[in-house]
C-alpha cells in the first residue's frame, strides 16, 4: 500500500473559466481511519458541472471549497481500513467525497455498492445526475402523452436519463446536443424523436421552432444562456420548466439578463428550480426504478472514462466547454479485483 | 327607458400608453334580448389592469378586442327586460360584459348577485380580482407562519386581498405601494406590518432589504419592473413568486429583460403564473369563504369610484399609472331603487 496520499486542491478561484492553476496536486501522508471511520481507496471519481459553483464563493445553495481544500466530488472507492464493523477491506462503497487517491469518511455516510451494474454506474445513471432527472420529471416536469418535451445537453448525464423518462411517458421528446456524434446518439441509441446539434445550426430558434411543431410543454434546462432566451417563446400554456441548471453560464463573471417574465402569467407556466440532495429519500427510490431497466438495457446510458487522478483538472475546465461525451468519470484506480 | 345605447369602443390600438384618441363614446339602437337573453342596465363596470392586454393584438391567453368593437369589462347591471325564465326586470346581476349602458347576454353567463355586500364588491373583492389574490395565496404561495411575504401594488383590488390572506396564514407581510397615503391605508386599514412608498425611496433594494431582515418567501407580482428586478436578489431558498401581472410593463413597447434564472436553481423557486378565469369552480368557493369575512369586516377592501361611463377612458388611462387609490369601478347608473 502506498504511503501516500494525492489530492487535487483548489489553489486559488477562478475569474471566468477555470485554468490548470486553480488547481494543484498535492501529496501528504496516508490518513488513518478514527473510530468509525473507514478509509477507501478511489476507484472513480465523479465530475460535474455544479462543481464550477462550489468553487466561487458567490452565494449558492452550498458552502464553497475553501481555497486550499481538497476539490470535492463523489467517489466510488474500495475499503482500506475500516474501523466501522459494518465495513470490511475489499468492499466497493459510494458515498466518499475528494478529488483525492484516498478518503477517510464516517461509516454512516457509506454504502456498499450492490451487485448488478458496473460500481461506475453509482455516480451517473444510478446516482446523482440520474436521480436528478428523475426527481426534475417526477415532481416538475410531469410530461403527458403525446406532450413535446425539449432536454437540454440531451447526451450528458442528467438529459439522457430525462429524456429517456419523457419517452417513457408517450411524450415527443427532442434533444439539444453540441456536436453531430452526441445528435446521433441522443436520436438512435437513447431514441429521442428528434436532437438539434446547436453548434451546427446557423438560427437555433428557427430549427427548435422546426423540431417542436406543436410548440414546448416541458423543457429540461441544463445549460442557459441562448438555447434558454430560444426555447422561452416557444413554451406553450401550462408549460413547465425544470430549473437543474444552465452550465453555459457557470463561467460568467456577471449573470446575463433572463427573458421577460410576462410570459409566465400569460401562458401560466411554472418555473421551478431543485437540489437533488434536498430530498435524499429520491435516490433509493430511483436506484430501485432505475437498476431493473438497465439490467434490461430499456435505459441506455454513457460514460465518458478520463484515467488518473491528475488528468480531473484538465477533464473538468473541458467538460464546462461540453467536451465530454457522456457522464464524465475519472479512473483513479483499478480495484484489487474486479468491481 | 332611453331609446339608444351608449357604448365605449376601442377605436384605435394604443402604441405605448393608451390615449384618450384609442377610445370612442358611440350610441346605437337599444338592442333588444332574443330568447333565452337578458337586457341589463349597466350599474358598475369594473375597470382592470388586464384590460390593457386585450387593446392589443400581441398573443395572450385571450382573444384581442377587434378595432371598432365595445371595449370588455365585468359589470353589474339591474336587468332591464328578460327572455329567460330565471330572470325578471329589477333583479341585480353580474356576468354581463361590456363598457356599455346597455348589455344584452345569455342568461346562462348571469348571476344574481346575492344580498349581504354592496353589489359593487362583486366586481372586486368578492369577484374577479378577490377571488385571484385567493387563488394565488392558495395554489402558489402558500405563506407560512413566520415567513415574509411581499405584495406589490398592496393598495389594489388583488394586492389588499392577498396581503390580508398572508396575515391570515401568521406571515410578516409587507406591501409596496404607490404614494403615503396608500402606504399607510396598507398599514392601518389592511394591517399589512410594514409597507414601502415606491415613489418616496430613493433606493427601493435598500429599503426592501430593510423591510425584509429575514428575505422574502413570497412575492406576489402585480408589478414587474424595477421592483420585480429588486425583489429577485432577497428571494429566499424555496421561494414562490406568484406571477399574477406586470402592470408596469403593460404600456411597454418592448419587452425588458427580466432578471437572470440561475437564483431559481440555487435557491430552488418556484415562479408560477395563473389566470384565474382558468378554473371558474375558485370564485364561488372564495365568495363562500370571503363573505362571512366582509359581513364580521375582518376582511378589508377600498373602492375607487368614478362617475359616468363616458369618464371610463380617463380613468382607465390613470389605472396603468397607478392613480387609482382601491378598486377601480366606474358608476355608469343608479339602480331603480336602492341596490
Amino acid at each position: 500500500m502506498s504511503t501516500l496520499r494525492r489530492s487535487i486542491m483548489l489553489a486559488s478561484r477562478p475569474k471566468g473559466a477555470p485554468s490548470p492553476e486553480n488547481f494543484s496536486l498535492e501529496e501528504d501522508v496516508m490518513p488513518e481511519p478514527g473510530e468509525g471511520e473507514v478509509l477507501t481507496r478511489t476507484l472513480w471519481l465523479s465530475l460535474d458541472p455544479y462543481m464550477r459553483g462550489r468553487m466561487s464563493d458567490a452565494a449558492s445553495y452550498a458552502t464553497p471549497i475553501a481555497v486550499g481544500a481538497a476539490m470535492m466530488g463523489e467517489t466510488v472507492g474500495e475499503v482500506v481500513a475500516s474501523r466501522d464493523p459494518r465495513f470490511a477491506p475489499g468492499q466497493i462503497v459510494v458515498g466518499a467525497w475528494g478529488w483525492q487517491s484516498h478518503i477517510v469518511t464516517p461509516g454512516d455516510k457509506l454504502v456498499v455498492v450492490p451487485p448488478g451494474a458496473p460500481s461506475c454506474a453509482y455516480l451517473g445513471v444510478l446516482g446523482m445526475p440520474g436521480t436528478t432527472a428523475y426527481v426534475g420529471m417526477k415532481d416538475i416536469g410531469k410530461p403527458k402523452a403525446g406532450e413535446t418535451v425539449v432536454i437540454s445537453a440531451a447526451s450528458g448525464a442528467v438529459g439522457s436519463v430525462a429524456g429517456q423518462l419523457a419517452k417513457r411517458a408517450g411524450a415527443r421528446v427532442v434533444g439539444i446536443a453540441g456536436n453531430s456524434d452526441k445528435s446521433l446518439f441522443v436520436q438512435d441509441t437513447l431514441g429521442f424523436d428528434d436532437c438539434i446539434d446547436h453548434r451546427d445550426v446557423m438560427d437555433l430558434s428557427g430549427a427548435l421552432k422546426d423540431a417542436c411543431p406543436n410548440g414546448i410543454d416541458v423543457y429540461f434546462e441544463n445549460v442557459g444562456g441562448d438555447l434558454q432566451q430560444a426555447v422561452f417563446p416557444l413554451m406553450n400554456d401550462f408549460g413547465r420548466i425544470i430549473m437543474c441548471g444552465m452550465v453555459a453560464e457557470y463561467n460568467d463573471t456577471k449573470p446575463r439578463p433572463g427573458p421577460n417574465l410576462m410570459a409566465v402569467v400569460r401562458k401560466r407556466l411554472h418555473i421551478q428550480g431543485f437540489i437533488v440532495s434536498d430530498k435524499p429519500e429520491h435516490f433509493a427510490e430511483w436506484r430501485a426504478l432505475a437498476a431493473p431497466w438497465i439490467a434490461e438495457g430499456s435505459l441506455r446510458y454513457r460514460e465518458h472514462v478520463v484515467d488518473g487522478l491528475e488528468n480531473a483538472p484538465g477533464a473538468f475546465i473541458d467538460l464546462l466547454r461540453g467536451h465530454n461525451f457522456g457522464k464524465l468519470v475519472i479512473r483513479v484506480a483499478e480495484p484489487t479485483k474486479g468491481a
